[in-house]
């Protein structure tokens, strides 16, 4: 690979071994390394930028940075943390990794059926090895891309990965950086595309050393995690620059075949150019020099197909955006009581207008939001919006973490289940849900610092109000927390639980088989809903070929018009 | 004029001559109307408005409102505070004045050549009467748009006008709505278009009564003033309805033919369709009904053609937008220090591209800024730019608020008119600049706050910190520093003013009786500019005829090579 096809910030090393050494910290008045056995200085460079070649530091060193003599900081740009977020930041050459998997090619973003999984609760090992060991049962339940939630490291074992502070570094207890790329290699190896959930639009608040580095972030927005990352503020370039190679790296070191990017709504940049924009470009670039394809997945709760429109339609350029919309009408038609965020759906009717129409609030006024919200998505095929009866927030943001096979019936699992897999839209399950994992998903952490443990728990805690939620929320940093959030891979030997897995794999099944269902063109469709029967029909055909989804959300009995031919 | 064509909310008369009262207020128990005579409830209606038809109030009457039988304010949307703003609102039937202006056309946006005048300080007088007598003189000068400073009600009888906490009320001590509808009147019998200053992007600190009615504004966003005008967060839709219907009450009510819309990049919205957008639709369907047409101006320092472009090409659909660095970069030129914020232009090669590409920060590295800003304006035609030697911002946020003629030799005056009026963009003078004005344009108020006085005076005097200026700023709140920015009327008498003033007429007659220089299609000119001798040839032309203007910055006599025919 190509010099200019490596990453630009941090350690890195060049062909011939050597260090190469990138940092940002544009009001520093000096910067040095600092090794166990030396300590030089960096030079300064324009935009804000510090460089070293050639210094005395190899792959397995440990360093850190010291700025202006008194602040020493590990490496924002580090892509190891053996010893935490605390700790020194490891050089790593990420070229070492002997890849397999040349023969790889990405799928289009149509074929995917994605598996939203938590490497540290997913398997009793809690590691990417763990995971490994996992592929042939995904493969063989029908899956086409398992989705990785954010490796980047955090403080402690225990985390969701929203609280992480190194967004180059793969979190030490999961495998590192080595244990990733053996992961991604090994899925590729098995037919299984690899996505990573990244997280630009706050940092964890431990661990944050961003401050003392350089202007990462900006009053100039409020978010709910405080200041926004600065990305249309002075010194903004270097900020946009940091999670731009931060894209690259993933898709060029890691061969990740997709990012889900968290919460795009909370990238505040009202420059010219949206951030997301400019990672689209420069992905484009990319793939031209390499051609590999790569996909970009944004999570957005805007209703507003300006981020997944192309450059060409002044959009924004992400490939494909979730929807949770979907989620909440069909939650709400499956029984879920309307309360909190939910109280703007009010059941089967607006589950055909997500069929139909993608958003639900596309220019109406929103009850929950106290406001006129969203806009259309016409023009906008089906593969350009992701689809879930649950995922980690909506059962993890639930006081008690239920999972859908604990709140309503074996039957209606089957019928959500077919709801999503059915869907015009990409399909993604929530690990354990196709064996109808009994255990909650909980929200877990394990941070160090004792104020902050007080914080979360009394956050957490006031954060059901909005649900009128009955009892206590169990506690984030409890150890027990994160253990009852674990899988329970021997339910899959009884009955109903391997059951509800044939199920899962017949329904997968007939997607990928019948091109009506396979296809994600949403004028090839027909839907309609009967709010009294609480009834669907959804007609969906390619060519001569029609397949028609009966969906009774009722507890009887109804009898269904089937509608004429479209 | 219909019912539809009437103003929504605030207190207004129906053909009957009854009040129809709306008023907006989501979080209010109770809301009741007080006057002198009565107190009457109004009745909650959807969206946080309440209404109340025919209560027994009269053209000329006070009122104020209760809310939650405690809180007794003005109305936001008062057409006049007559005790000024603390005092009650007046109701008013805007519809009483006789127009006599059926035959005015409003010009294109192309044939504007605007003179920018502050209603206090262009006469002695000090009102919209003083500035009817002065249309002859304008016509005269060959202008043929006046563009009035901000009149929205502000407190006391002295302010630029950004000050202001009544949108909808007309200055009382400017001569109040009346009065405005009466200087539009005698303009357009003259001839003169009338473009508003109006401000949406804040409210002024002092009668801000805005946050005991309702939800203005939002904690989402910083700006230079504070919390942000609440256009996309909780109960937004009441806030952009206001502001909608105070643009559709200028243009329907007062018959004005421009609005300048003051720092719009101080308006934060990331809704689907932003508050611009929405105002320009508004406004095409006004026009659609009256069959008169409007403009909109956006003053933007964002350099983004996003909001000059049509909603066709995704944008927010303004008309124009000011170009101030068009005058950073002529100032720069004609001998200004590269302090502060002209510290990112270094002269004749930057006039040069805005002559060619109107920004010229497109794209690239901003020292000033600390970032990359802008993007390019290609495809904008010149008529959607407007320049200037000097405005009221440029002048009065000089410490000692020096206009032109007190900063640069007289020839130098003349050429920066020249380079001004001959520009493919729309020119604008600044009141008294055509003669040569010695007085200063000074920043001044006259607010009631003993507080809100002192913090003002405080921070006029911070801000010259980046300018490194000598002395002290004068006391806004003093009457001496108002009197003294007053125009100089009998300057004319004398022989360098006038002759200046002739200077002025003639070469507003040239851009009004040359096509080349009255066009504004950016792809008809060249220009190049030589950094040594600081000259510039700027070559225009329309089918045949071409016009040559050479302009040297420089204190000596140049040899200019004229470049070869296009």
């Amino acid at each position: 690979m190509s010099r200019e096809l490596k990453r630009k910030i941090g350690v890195n090393f060049n062909d011939a071994g050597l260090a190469e050494i990138r940092f940002w910290s544009p009001e520093a008045e000096t910067v040095e390394l600092k090794t166990e056995a030396v300590t030089v200085a960096l030079e300064k460079k324009e935009l804000g930028y510090w460089e070293l070649s050639g210094a005395g530091i190899y792959p397995g060193n440990t360093y850190q940075f010291l700025i202006n003599g008194e602040t020493l900081i590990p490496d924002p740009a580090s892509l190891s943390q053996p010893q935490g977020v605390h700790g020194p930041s490891e050089a790593v050459d990420l070229s070492a990794f002997s890849w397999t998997d040349q023969d790889w090619k990405n799928p289009e973003l149509g074929d995917y059926i994605f598996y939203e999984l938590h490497t540290g609760t997913f398997t009793p090992e809690g590691t990417f090895e763990g995971i490994i060991a996992k592929l042939d049962y995904l493969v063989e339940l029908g899956i086409t891309a398992i989705e990785i939630m954010p490796v980047a490291q955090f403080p402690g074992g225990r985390n969701w990965g929203y609280d992480g502070v190194f967004p180059f570094a793969v979190q030490n207890s999961y495998g590192a950086a080595a244990g990733l790329q053996q992961l991604v290699d090994a899925s590729h190896a098995k037919g299984l595309a690899v996505v990573l959930d990244v997280v630009y639009n706050h940092m964890g608040p431990e661990g944050n050393y961003f401050e003392q580095a350089g202007p990462y972030f900006t009053e100039k927005y409020h978010t709910p995690w405080g200041s926004a990352i600065n990305f249309d503020d002075a010194w903004s370039d270097g900020v946009r620059r940091y999670f731009i190679e931060n894209v690259l790296m993933w898709f060029r070191d890691f061969h990740i075949d997709g990012l889900r990017l968290d919460a795009v709504h909370a990238i505040k940049d009202l420059g010219v150019k949206h951030l997301l924009q400019e990672i689209s470009e420069e992905v484009d670039q990319l793939i031209e020099a390499t051609h590999r394809k790569h996909h970009l997945i944004a999570e957005c709760d805007l209703n507003d197909n300006k981020y997944i429109n192309s450059p060409d339609q002044h959009g924004y350029g992400m490939d494909a955006q979730w929807i949770d919309e979907f989620h909440h009408a069909l939650r709400v038609t499956a029984g879920e009581p309307a309360t909190g965020y939910y109280s703007d759906f009010s059941g089967i009717k607006d589950l055909e207008k997500s069929y139909r129409d993608a958003y639900i609030y596309d220019g109406v006024y929103s009850p929950h939001r106290l406001k006129t919200f969203g806009g259309t998505a016409e023009g906008n095929a089906g593969s350009q919006f992701v689809v879930f009866s649950q995922n980690h927030d909506q059962v993890g943001n639930r006081m008690l973490g239920e999972r859908s096979s604990t709140l309503v019936s074996y039957e209606m699992q089957k019928l959500m289940a077919g709801a999503v897999i059915c869907s015009p839209f990409l399909p993604m399950l929530f690990m354990g849900e196709e064996w109808g994992e009994t255990n909650p998903f909980l929200f877990f952490t394990s941070h160090g610092d004792p104020e902050l443990i007080k914080a979360v728990s009394k956050g957490r805690k006031a954060e059901f109000a909005a649900f009128h939620a009955e009892g206590e929320a169990p506690e984030p940093q409890s150890e027990d927390t994160f253990n009852q959030s674990k899988l329970q891979w021997d339910l899959l030997q009884s009955d109903g639980h391997s059951e509800l897995l044939s199920f899962y794999k017949t329904i997968i099944g007939l997607r990928k088989k019948y091109a009506p269902l396979r296809n994600t063109n949403r004028k090839q469709l027909t839907v309609s809903a009967d709010a009294k029967t609480n009834c669907l029909v959804l007609r969906r055909w390619e060519e001569e070929v029609q397949v028609l989804c009966l969906m009774n959300f009722s507890k009887n009995t109804q009898d269904i018009t089937i509608p004429d031919d479209k």
